[in-house]
């Protein structure tokens, strides 16, 4: 089982180079989206595009199961989007990101985002070839989601805390979460964001901007 | 990678099988409750079990990536609690359920809780010798988990809408969200709760008993 885990990882880990590349020579930066199921993954990227797209041209690979409703949602706000089904296998891989890609225009495309299939473990072994591992999870899941799946959270380049609206509900310890996350992932940025209400959607659209300004132009 | 796989579900089916014949020998009703990270399958355990405590013996694994603090939290309950960790492994198997129950005394437990690794994906593929399935989601999930995730529902006897008391806060969609399970998992026990109000509890403790008496004193 190592051994042939060993092997699909050495080919996933090629291709996401592959792809890697092709990010790199067409100038787009790409963002891995991974959390639970029901993160809010999708209701922050319809209120993400929607409030970048003057600025920037965004496009969407999406990753579930079954079904195409998070591709129909986000089609909505006008940006590209591309659903991959994965029946039965528990997280996006580099080989299926670039048979997405065939079906964009990367050359016309500064951000594209990459929507996970909704798990918080299996996707942490999976390179896509992104600039920014970028871990979701919602203040309805409790405080100690950094600590009990660790090897997700360790590699995030970015932690956003979601649905902070609902923090008095679910009488969520803030502290407690920014100490797990801080501890387990302590270099990455860190945003909490409502999107909902709009509350902190600034400072998550300026890391953005941030990143595409970091991949235009680059010298290679 | 489809034979290596069918080899290590092979090997857990057979695994399976002895846990069943061993729960089966010691009649203990066996539960493996799975859902998203998250969705309060420790929350519902430990109002679960309290509420049951005088009129059954309770005990519980858990399986998680990193920590111990489910278990930590459940032996509160005053019943026993096996952790088991399982790295980055995303699920857990009968041969770690096997190892876990060394650690019980199954001769003096009339229902074992299996609460699995949060995954809505893994766990489907693994059988645990359980006699019940049971799917919890949280309305803070959002009303679609069933379809986007339908090998899971497929397979659950028992499906627990949990965090009913921010169907509100969350403007949940609550005969969408049964239309979806009634149509995935058409055959499951519905039930709704909130383990923080108590609403629900009971409907949820009869299942449990139903479960436990169909266990107890069984020929073979």
């Amino acid at each position: 089982m190592i051994e042939l885990s060993r092997a699909i990882l050495d080919k996933n880990a090629r291709l996401a180079e592959r792809a890697r590349g092709l990010f790199l020579g067409r100038e787009v930066a790409v963002m891995n989206l991974v959390s639970s199921p029901g993160s809010g993954k999708t209701t922050l990227l319809q209120r993400t595009i929607t409030g970048l797209g003057e600025r920037m041209r965004c496009a969407v690979i999406v990753g579930d199961c079954a079904t195409d409703n998070d591709a129909r949602c986000l089609r909505g706000t006008g940006a590209p989007a591309v659903q991959v089904t994965t029946g039965t296998v528990c997280h996006l891989d580099a080989h299926m990101v670039l048979h997405a890609v065939e079906d964009l225009n990367l050359a016309e495309t500064d951000l594209l985002f990459i929507e996970n299939v909704g798990n918080l473990v299996c996707p942490a072994a999976f390179d896509l070839g992104e600039d920014r591992r970028v871990v979701l999870t919602s203040v309805t899941e409790g405080e100690d989601k950094p600590k009990k799946y660790p090897a997700i959270f360790h590699r995030a380049d970015a932690v956003v805390l979601t649905k902070t609206d609902l923090i008095e509900a679910v009488e969520f310890d803030r502290e407690a979460a920014l100490g797990h996350i801080r501890e387990v992932a302590p270099a990455a940025r860190v945003f909490e964001v409502s999107a909902k209400t709009g509350a902190g959607m600034e400072g998550w659209g300026a890391y953005l901007e941030e990143c595409v300004a970091g991949k235009s132009g680059v010298p290679a």
